[in-house]
């Protein structure tokens, strides 16, 4: 058989997710990993997890391991409806709140709900690869939308919806990634207006806002206009990524087409790993773990931004993200990062070049993504200095 | 917003899935259910599944929670490769082995990385909703394959493919669902060389010939035709549907396109559910399990076949599966299944109209699906008589 006759359009459209071949540079024994976006595995509960799965047993026994409602497990829509109510300022429903297969799962739904070929969708520069390999196999037009230190510029979102009807934007509004950068409470407050006078759908994609290490909590943008925001939650950065549970709040005209889909897709997200979040969430294991995880990440962040500050020449400026995992680094104009990464790797320090985190591909050979959620303090210390030395 | 200018021309095709809808039905208290298509609770290891949690966080620790590869937890990929070899006749090595979230996974990827739009499908009719659903999507046109007892008849695709060019066919050779048929030996390979000679790609999906009640194994196509054929296995029927795990093999010049695929949809299936799968795998507890699974199926197949010849008017012909979940019931043409259905659900006994099972609609009226996994055998003869009054 002829593979280019036997793989669809959109298939050819794809390629592999860079960011995953890097990490298998990584995995090689001795590198020092600054690429990944992955939580440390010592903050995982693993003295919860293994009750948790005999309470599950004796709480929901042959059913935990059923086929499911492709809505969600009951129990933990419940579960999430209280979360998002009493942390993040939402008056929802269990109802109103749908299980994912990881925010992945709920960003293929939009993308295949949504998107028909050449539909506009826009973004952020630079934004979430995993959302772009979502969406790529509906093959839409990006339209990027310019950004500073405090995210989207609301003006710039405003100044394309005058000219150009969007499917829908797509933020990380929180500790974005890769920049780490938030939006400001004004910032969210007129982009929720801008979205309701245009009458327009948001993507808000918030993975990361509960690993805040400085600052107050900002409401996301879905409180604001709930009609107009479809909002993405998981618990992959404060219970365990293995177990790929997601979910969102759409508006409500869409819920029943997203279930639909999903339908075909998974059928449902795995019951068992359900009822694990819903226990977790139900005895309380988030709020006792949560303080431990900003510990151990809180002086990881620090440590980064201080060798950055010791150890960088002035002209590469770098984000000072109040949470999340991830600091963003700029370079004059006209430097290329990949080059960088080459060398660096030689000498077993490894990153993610900031050009994969760009819709159109010719943006970016300047910057880096930097994660500080995997090595210890004196790794990240050693490991900016090596790359200082290298710059 | 107004939701026709938002969703995708994709989904204006989309409807519920008919049979989902009916499971709503069915979970009315006092209803008698042959209409699912799911395992007894009572065939799950659930004494098994509490020792493997703790041997998986033992044996694995933190690593069973962490974000894992797209291919697979490469423990189970060793574990399903031993089985397919030592099983059903395979000669596979672990990087051949893919896991999915359930077959359903693998069915969306399969759709998601070969359908373009008018893109032709062969497939049998009646044949498995699920798949459908997997498909439609992705817009192709299904062409009808002719079926008997026997399952697909061979000189009916070599008829179609000496016409038309499929992008592939699809099939359930094996206790199918919904009709409970399986092809013979002469069937599978005559199907294996007709592939071949027309260089053809075969979707074998094979969800139940580990549920075998009489007769002997029959190898898939697959090892019949290696190159030509995507060979579909899943856990849901032989320990837990709640966990969602299935497996592929494709043709090795696919692999790389379906992982891509999969990436965007939901980055990897559960690392903990598949840990568990490979505990489950490589300490025997199949090989032990399995026996209880069918000596629990074996008796409601025979007290359904049983009640049918005792109750069913002759004119009313019923297929007799070797294994599966399934018996199908075919009334004189004319008949109207849809509207026993409904007189049948104010008894409380449900099943379902095998109309939903036709790829082209105003097929099947006069056809049924009876399911006889979950019912035990006096309920299952009770509720045969009660259909049999009504018919």
């Amino acid at each position: 058989m002829q593979i280019q006759s036997l793989i669809a359009d959109r298939t050819h459209r794809m390629s592999v997710n860079a960011i995953r071949e890097i990490l298998k540079v990584v995995a090689q024994p001795g590198m020092i990993s600054l690429a990944g976006g992955i939580p440390a595995p010592e903050s995982f509960p693993m003295d919860i997890i293994h009750n948790l799965s005999r309470e599950v047993i004796e709480t929901y026994g042959s059913s935990a391991f059923q086929y499911g409602p492709t809505e969600g497990f009951t129990p933990l829509r419940k579960q999430l409806a209280d979360h998002l109510n009493k942390k993040k300022g939402f008056q929802v429903q269990p109802e109103q709140v749908f299980v994912s297969s990881g925010s992945q799962g709920a960003l293929d739904a939009v993308g295949k709900t949504l998107i028909s070929k050449n539909d506009k969708i826009g973004v952020e520069s630079p934004t979430y690869l995993g959302a772009i390999q979502a969406f790529d196999p509906y093959e839409p037009d990006y339209i990027t939308l310019d950004t500073d230190g405090d995210g989207l510029i609301p003006e710039s979102l405003e100044t394309v919806l005058r000219k150009t009807r969007l499917k829908f934007i797509y933020l990380v509004p929180t500790f974005q990634n890769p920049t780490g950068r938030t939006l400001t409470r004004e910032r969210r407050e007129h982009i929720a207006e801008i979205l309701v006078r245009y009458d327009t759908l948001l993507i808000e994609d918030d993975p990361y806002s509960d690993l805040r290490y400085d600052g107050g909590p900002l409401k996301p943008i879905k409180t604001m206009a709930p009609d107009h925001v479809l909002y993405i939650g998981t618990l992959s950065k404060v219970f365990a990524p293995g177990l790929r549970v997601g979910f969102y709040v759409p508006p409500a005209l869409l819920k029943d087409w997203l279930v639909i889909i999903k339908q075909g897709v998974d059928l449902h997200t795995s019951t068992f790993n359900q009822a694990l979040a819903a226990e977790y969430l139900s005895r309380n294991h988030l709020e006792h773990h949560l303080p431990h995880i900003i510990a151990l990440y809180k002086p990881k962040r620090d440590a980064m931004l201080k060798a950055l500050a010791n150890y960088f020449p002035a002209k590469f400026t770098c984000s000072r993200p109040q949470g999340g995992m991830f600091v963003w680094v700029e370079g004059p104009r006209g430097y290329n990062m990949e080059a960088l990464y080459q060398r660096a790797v030689k000498e077993n320090v490894a990153f993610v070049p900031g050009k994969y985190f760009f819709a159109d591909s010719q943006n970016g050979m300047e910057t880096m993504r930097l994660n500080f959620s995997m090595a210890d303090e004196a790794t990240i210390d050693h490991a900016i200095c090596v790359l200082s030395r290298l710059l």
